[in-house]
């Protein structure tokens, strides 16, 4: 398909930001990709990126959402687990809430050995302590102990979603990093990554401008022409 | 179906509240059935009781929500005007999100037009002065004059949704009054309108004793054997 | 008791306004006096003037919170309803959560008919519809339909407590009109009535002139000496 | 200045409903326009529509914000009051905080007398009763009886400011009915009041026919073109 | 007593996890036994376990909570430091309020010297910076570097209370971890403890196989009867 | 200027905690100076004292906030980072919108060179990564990736403004640690570093002997006469 995030753009993605992604969608028009709320739980994993894979949950009700709902192989939540495709990003919708947990240690680890990217949260997880020494990429709003069916009730896999205010379907690529999470749109991929590259080679020529002395003026944006020789060099001489 | 409300039960839920109904749920260990937010607007409105027929919104994304989304008939939030069966209850999944409208007054007359019960949403209408004159039982959050497409995407009628809190499955019994709204489970609607049709009989003679001076001691609940000889009595003289 | 509020000041409480009523605390060094949420109801009850008689509430749970509870004549919010003397007020710390009732017609009936002045919750009642159309002066933050033990415990009479985020001890004097409620300290009750009284006269005389086209400058406040000529005159004139 | 509203198009807006308006402004890409939270106080005071004249407040300190700073005639609360030019709306900026009052009934009172079109706050004002009788149209949050030195300073006069989440500068067309309040750019006023009185003939045909049982399907968007052949018809016939 | 937590399970408990406990209290109908917001300050601080010591606060009043108040060693606060007996958990409800602080650097030390097992409130700690280094659990929401009488009045100890959205009772046992903090009722404390060891056990053994690449269909939950009978042998041979 | 903070005071101020400034502000009258959000990024930067110099924001709009605003030098962010004097801390009302980025990376970078003291934000940073590497003082609520053109315009320099709830002149002190920031007025801020320079000898000396097992009786307040014997030797033997 053509929307799809190639080799190449998907290594770019993991070195740029996601503030500097979100500069890219504004100027698309694109004002609400970055998700409010939730954070990266373990700063040493690898950099988030994936294609989206969702779960959707509603609140729990007493009468259904007992203990042995999870006997069933066919339930949501532990059917994603297993179904999820390598490298992707499994976003759950929790509807803002961190009351109860969206997740744990657990299912967390069988997506980390089953190659799945990441995942992402609007509430929380449980087993925070450990999931912060797994080398998987883990964003949410912060620890929540309760087990899951105390609030949430997992009922659709890959329906588009909310997450953190921000509408995500199926397949659009999620990044993460310090900052948190945006979603781009599929169809923007490809040549959101490219685009952020090159502004990322900008921008670190004038991080560097700046630690030496330089004001902004001119340099960021770049209304003085010398600004733009110079970045040329800098490029050259950088091999950027 | 055997879940299926009766005609006689449907009348009972309109002479009974939604106070009531929520203490009947709990004695079931339902403890999460009322809506938090939604409100009536027009108090005048017939009183709202109906099948669940839900419409569920995610955040709009900028490129996909232009003006023109209107102009297909599949549009959920126009085919579900059009679709939703006679009696029940449109209940609109908005997020608790009313910065922007849930619908207005268009849509709702279209609806109550077609001799739909209501509508539900945990976000808010627009046009709602004209809606709080219409003789429709609406209920929201508050009024909201943005047009839907600022903040909403209608992504599908009839999933299993969230509204103001509560889990609601199409389907389930929508009912309302000046407390706001409950979602009674299908399969409990019927035995929960008898059994709410009674107690209502015995609070009516609560209430009646306490404005004539009686302790509540013994009345409320009735563990003097006096009460229910009384109430009895009560009910006999007054046709109950 | 020194602190015990006269007659003429309980009189004069009920013909001024809570607005004032702040200021008059304020200059005094009061900066926090008025319930944050609560709302009053019924607009055709009488104004709300009366020592507070407090009702604590804790988070309720499972195993001791069941509908049987209330069977036991000692549980506080049903003998707080019985034993709260007449004209004072129960205020209710409901730790602001309206998410289920603080208490519903039936109990706020039984108040009325024993002379209490009136009940102040930050939470909500249940049974709104026909509190409304009662004779008996409530504030809440909005609606409730849940029975009460959903989320709440009854456990304490007349402690100090919280309320909107004022603190209020049993005793205080609570005063409530259409701006809401504010809580007067008891040794103070009696100045502030008698202050805010005079007070009022003079910003009736305002309104007037206001009325009459006077611009607020050297009026409102009277840094005008011919102001307070005219006010001592307007005071003979319309005997205030 | 051509930016001016005409007579012509100060009566348009005094016809047609923010609603409409917020889908005129969304066509041109502002999706910010409505105020979130202010809502309307008196539904029988004149529809609101006027140039916005602002008011901008900061918290208030106790050093600096006693009671006799209202003593100087500058004191930008009570400057405004007087300064502010007749048919202006007189916007507050008071952070989204109605711990305390935005103002209060003798201010709103001399704004009233004097010609102004009306009063919008994010905050809440006191004497909200005498408020409501008032013919002036008001917009707050909700009541707050705190004088307002206990919450906010007034620091500056027609400065650019937030109210309701939305920019509001001097000059820009304030409007308000039942759904709210929404700022429309000086620049576009005459634009939107022409473009929305036309939407709203449209509007009022679609209602007319809805109401007669017609599907909206083609007409509502009018994607079938019998719909442009009525509509024009029935300008004629109704004088629109 | 008979529930009083024996030493083995106050050992236990400090080797299972808060979401472990929370779904064995789940399981006994207990749904609301973990705290909304408290967090852990140091993560190197031992585990937290012991029985809840409380102590209430209700909003502090200008003309009572002078800096004086504090030479009383009958002010709760103070005294409550002094009298929290060894191996307890002091517990304080400060109704979500952060904005001015529980409880400071000097109050903590004077606890953890005489032996208490550590802290939590629903508010904030202030001198965040060293409580971090302290060797003593300590839970909040945030910092918060106000002093507590500019909020708070520390009205009571061992009073049932509310921390965190939960009802909390003297001698509930109190424990935390990464997740967070739970409040164990008292007469479940010994019983969850063991059932809890053992529930560990199998979640320790689940872990192992997940990353070793097993599935969790039929491990987790153990619906395979092949599960128990590895999760004997793994049991067997590693002394578990 | 007589307010003007010395050398001196400077140098104590990095050496006191916030939190004992809120006590000795309190005791002034002064109880509303802690900024309620922002919290420190980096806690090996440099303590943060320092004159703020204001930046204040109000919401964006889409025709007027485009990505090429940023060229204009007079724009109030661009030209504040360049302008503000060595030593100050820029403080940014964001209205405590942390849904778009205050400001990120390079500007923070170029206010560092620029020997600026720090920034404060009642927002959120961008490229929070880099930030908490930086030897720079940066507090805000939380990270936010999106472009502040999303939210924000920045308006005025200078202005009196709100930061997290607090009013701040410019020229006021700010100062934070590891509990957050407070605001100093000028006037106040050299009496204010001499007395808690004082007050933290005392509370070193009370922390001391609180670790080696003193009750806090008598001590803290030392109400026994003892303690100020105590205390004085302590300072003579530890020279403070």
């Amino acid at each position: 398909m053509d929307n799809e995030l190639t080799a190449e753009n998907r290594r770019k993605l993991k070195e740029i930001s996601t503030a500097s992604v979100t500069t890219a969608l504004f100027k698309r028009g694109l004002r609400n990709t970055y998700m409010q709320g939730p954070q990266r739980i373990n700063p040493d994993a690898p950099r988030l990126v994936g294609e989206a894979y969702t779960l959707r949950y509603i609140p729990s009700r007493e009468d259904l959402d007992t203990i042995d709902v999870f006997e069933d192989r066919t339930h949501p939540q532990r059917q994603g687990v297993e179904d999820i495709p390598e490298g992707h990003v499994m976003v759950i919708d929790a509807r803002g809430d961190r009351s109860a947990a969206s997740a744990g240690g657990i299912l967390l680890s069988r997506m980390m050995v089953r190659g799945v990217a990441g995942v992402v949260t609007d509430g929380g997880f449980r087993d925070s302590g450990e999931i912060a020494e797994m080398n998987f990429s883990a964003y949410h709003v912060g620890p929540s102990a309760p087990t899951n069916l105390i609030k949430h009730r997992a009922i659709a896999l890959n329906d588009p979603i909310a997450c953190g205010g921000v509408g995500v379907y199926p397949g659009d690529i999620i990044m993460g990093d310090a900052d948190g999470v945006v979603c781009i749109p599929a169809h923007l991929a490809n040549k959101i990554a490219e685009e952020v590259f090159e502004m990322t080679a900008f921008e670190d020529f004038v991080q560097e401008r700046v630690l030496a002395g330089h004001s902004t003026f001119g340099l960021y944006p770049p209304t003085d022409p010398q600004t733009k020789t110079d970045f040329a060099e800098w490029r050259k001489s950088n091999n950027r």
